[in-house]
């Protein structure tokens, strides 16, 4: 917390602001809110909610029923308005935030005016706005929305004004006929996978408040998974994306670096990083999102705005073309080995993958301790202290101290630089190799050694910070949930040992992540529609939290 | 020279040895060779070629009338034999050694067993062995070709055995159906754009000896530039494949890097490299060439093979989608002026791409003297001696030394990646602007601030590096010549200034350099089709070397 008084105030001003800006209408009762806190085991936001009645039968029709495809179309057509689409949407985040504390900036009214922008438009022209047209989307504090602050959880920040500019992501969200309605929140530096920060406090998992929602788009993972949102825009370094999706139970997808567009993003990075670089990347309820989300920006050429975004046109990968894949298994490294719920739904995966007829190969690969060695070094690079810098006026949380000391191996200097890039370069041509020798679409992997632990006890979020480090796009789909009758199983502690137990986490949602080559963007995208598909059919809904479905992953049938 | 007594026998073995590869009947008359020299002025390859009736007409009609397109056309349709061609090229590849000291591994005998190998493939199968079929194809020193040694005209390398392995782009030519007959000389270090090394000597200029072919694909540009061979593959860091171009006359293009394969050389860098990256080129007798061989080897998968090459597949650009071009005119920089030639023949090709209906917009652009101290740094970051340690028992040559000089400003270290990285994401920012602000395909500049200098006097090679740096791909398209009668004026020192004689280089060939985006390698390529067809048109040949018209550059009529 703030050392400083001013700060202390500050904060307190900014966190009595943000709850001003939901209607008195929409705010919880007590009995509820006083049950919310990151300490609170076994309760869900869920749960919670099934005590209100603040949504109406249509409002949840409308956040539960669809994903942005189909709600998309219903936009289009007129079926729905963008003003009760996005009132839906505002009000559900509204009870998301009470329960989840995953907002950050709120502009509700904003959203309503715009809302009805797109009604008209779509009224009077006949047509709609773009692809986007009248669709309410989240995103991360790190991006710059106009008249709104970005604070990214620093105190210091607070101090900054709004923004007077849009991100080139924002714009182009903007210009293809999108609602912006809410920033979510952050943990403390963005370089941690946990969700609490000095400025916002903790962002809760909606599956189970006591767990984290991962992270660094913490906000983003707990407001989709609790359907207060049905698309939105993190950023991704080593799973910051993918992190809190596979926590949360929503689909993520982190492309290769620079096809979306990252600039006029509030300042947070020293200029010139030349380790593993961040991306922008969406987070979703179903896998056609992803696809839908990403095609659109780059088929509108982010490049033209944003000159570091590669100019590399969105290419059609038509699925008749392939309709069976041949999908790599990487189980597991021997020395990081998974938690027993992660390993039972990866195989499940394979399983039900080649009894659909796609050829799986299970994989041996290259050792993931050597890598980590390499990879570390491109975190480590800024020897400024700009993030420290951030931190001027607050204590480090423990997650982002104990970051430090796991990256920690050694003086930095230029020498590290190369050594980066000659074993990223040694690295890459092993999975080359692989890739080659089993003719993979694409492999799939744990997204993480455990399911959503406990708060500040993410770690090193290894599985997914190896496709950072690579620059593989890599996408997770949410598969299963824990299981205590199948999952109580003792674990190999392999060289970093992980504290597992079954009934903390029990019923949780798993996952699987989906990884393809570096700049086959399309192709990754189209097995995972693939992949997301076999895995939800016969599926059943996710126990416990029946109303979002997190088993429904395919782009098939969107109704619960 | 080198300094160990060993050493001096081993080159001179070597250079014994080199000449023997080359059949007697093929050596030209002490008459002739005697006059050969670096120092000899005024005299050209084609004049005393002139001297020779070591050609066929046949063979002449071979080597001179056909671009690589064309003459694939022919051996496709086996109106030529690969093995007449292969002879033809291989005879007039040991002429142009004889007259400019291009190559340095000559492997005549292995080419010609290798094109009955294609002759029989195609009488046998009726078809090709692929797009390369039967052509015979130049390569620069420093990719590995099976069974023969790589030495890169370092005196260390002498030592080193020939290699056991292709590089990834040698095997896909040979895969697409190529034959390979000789490899072509670089200058000491590969990173100077002049010609000379310590083992094989000056490469010089086939339009006159006493001037540079540039480099540091210096054999390339003479080989091609005298078509002793019509394709060819050089590397490119700072204008390697573009300053022999110029120099010599031919086309070259330099890629987006890593869009090419460039696995498998012969080692020299040291591995990691973190600043401004090389990439491989082609070097070429026609604009379309240089399309043929990227959308050849890019249509075969690279990544395939290298896994730090960019699986972006090849875009059709189809030619009638946009048959008039925005072209940005970008003269010079004012403190930085290029020589009344470069200046003359760029405003030349401005108004004639604007008599043919392009819209032409003069820039204004940002300070290339503020560029380059950023640029600078992206070639310093190798503080551990590598390239010191290949010379270690020889002397570096002067321009070695002055390039050492002219980069070296101030110390290097950790930060200064830094400062490279965020400088170029500034100056892509800014040049993003100046494409977006004019809407420009493709611009237009000077490749060099002058036309092939003096042995030793390439300098700095700014208007070609500014592309590695920015990563932008760029062509070089000969246009026009050196004309005394319009060229001999003064002109302005600008920041570093240039002695400028017009006697020097009367009659030289003047070009025009071609700019693209980055990643639209595609796009660029086709502008560079557009533009080299419309230079060429009406354009009368080359003054005074009229074997090999220089002044064809569209991919149109191939015929003298």
């Amino acid at each position: 917390m703030p050392v400083d008084v001013d700060f202390e105030a500050m904060v307190t001003a900014k966190r009595a602001d943000q709850i001003s800006r939901i209607p008195a209408e929409w705010l919880l009762p007590e009995a509820i809110t006083s049950r919310v806190s990151p300490a609170t085991s076994e309760i869900s936001a869920f749960g919670l909610f099934q005590e209100t009645t603040l949504l109406t039968a249509r409002e949840r029709e409308i956040t539960e029923s669809y994903d942005a495809t189909s709600l998309l179309e219903k936009l289009a057509s007129g079926q729905l308005s963008s003003l009760e689409v996005t009132i839906a949407f505002c009000k559900r985040a509204a009870i998301a935030h009470q329960l989840t504390n995953c907002l950050t900036e709120i502009f509700f009214q904003k959203a309503i005016m715009r809302a009805k922008e797109c009604d008209r438009y779509l009224s009077e022209k006949g047509t709609t706005m773009g692809p986007f047209h009248g669709l309410p989307i989240s995103v991360k504090d790190v991006f710059m929305v106009e008249g709104e602050v970005a604070t990214m959880g620093f105190v210091s920040y607070l101090e900054k004004p709004p923004a007077t500019h849009n991100s080139v992501i924002i714009q182009m969200l903007l210009d293809a006929g999108a609602v912006l309605f809410c920033k979510t929140n952050v943990p403390q530096t963005l370089f941690v996978c946990d969700s609490e920060n000095n400025v916002f406090g903790t962002t809760m998992n909606p599956h189970r408040l006591s767990l984290t929602s991962g992270g660094s788009s913490s906000g983003e993972g707990a407001l989709i998974g609790f359907r207060g949102s049905v698309m939105g825009v993190g950023t991704d370094i080593g799973g910051s994306v993918r992190a809190p999706s596979l926590c949360c139970g929503t689909f993520g997808f982190k492309p290769t670096v620079d096809r979306l567009p990252w600039a006029g993003q509030q300042e947070h990075l020293r200029a010139g990083w030349p380790g593993v670089l961040p991306t922008s990347g969406p987070l979703a309820t179903s896998a056609r999102d992803l696809s839908l989300f990403t095609k659109t920006i780059i088929s509108r050429q982010p490049w033209l705005q944003d000159a570091t975004c590669l100019a590399i046109p969105w290419r059609e990968v038509p699925r008749i073309l392939n309709p069976k894949l041949t999908i790599g298994v990487w189980l597991e490294d021997n020395e990081l080995p998974v938690t027993p719920p992660v390993l039972r739904c990866l195989r499940a995966a394979a399983d039900k993958l080649r009894g659909e007829g796609h050829t799986i190969t299970f994989l041996k690969c290259p050792s993931l301790v050597e890598l980590i060695e390499v990879a570390k070094l491109g975190y480590r690079f800024d020897t400024s202290g700009t993030m420290q810098s951030h931190l001027r006026d607050e204590s480090p949380i423990e997650p982002v101290i104990n970051m430090e000391a796991a990256l920690d191996n050694g003086p930095i200097s230029l020498d590290s630089v190369w050594e980066f890039g000659a074993g990223r370069d040694t690295f890459r041509q092993r999975w080359g190799q692989i890739w080659r020798d089993n003719n993979l679409d694409v492999l799939i992997c744990p997204g993480s050694r455990q399911v959503a632990p406990l708060h500040g006890q993410y770690g090193v979020p290894i599985y997914t910070a190896i496709w950072n480090f690579l620059d593989f796009p890599a996408a997770v789909i949410p598969f299963g949930k824990v299981d205590k009758s199948l999952d109580a199983k003792q674990m190999r502690d392999g060289s970093v040992p992980l504290h597992y137990d079954v009934n903390v986490v029990d019923g949780m949602p798993c996952s699987v992540q989906v990884v393809g080559w570096r700049y086959m963007d399309e192709e990754t995208l189209s097995a995972t529609e693939i992949i997301a598909e076999c895995l939800s059919r016969h599926e059943k809904p996710l126990n416990g939290h029946v109303l979002v479905d997190s088993g429904r992953k395919g782009s098939g049938s969107a109704k619960l």
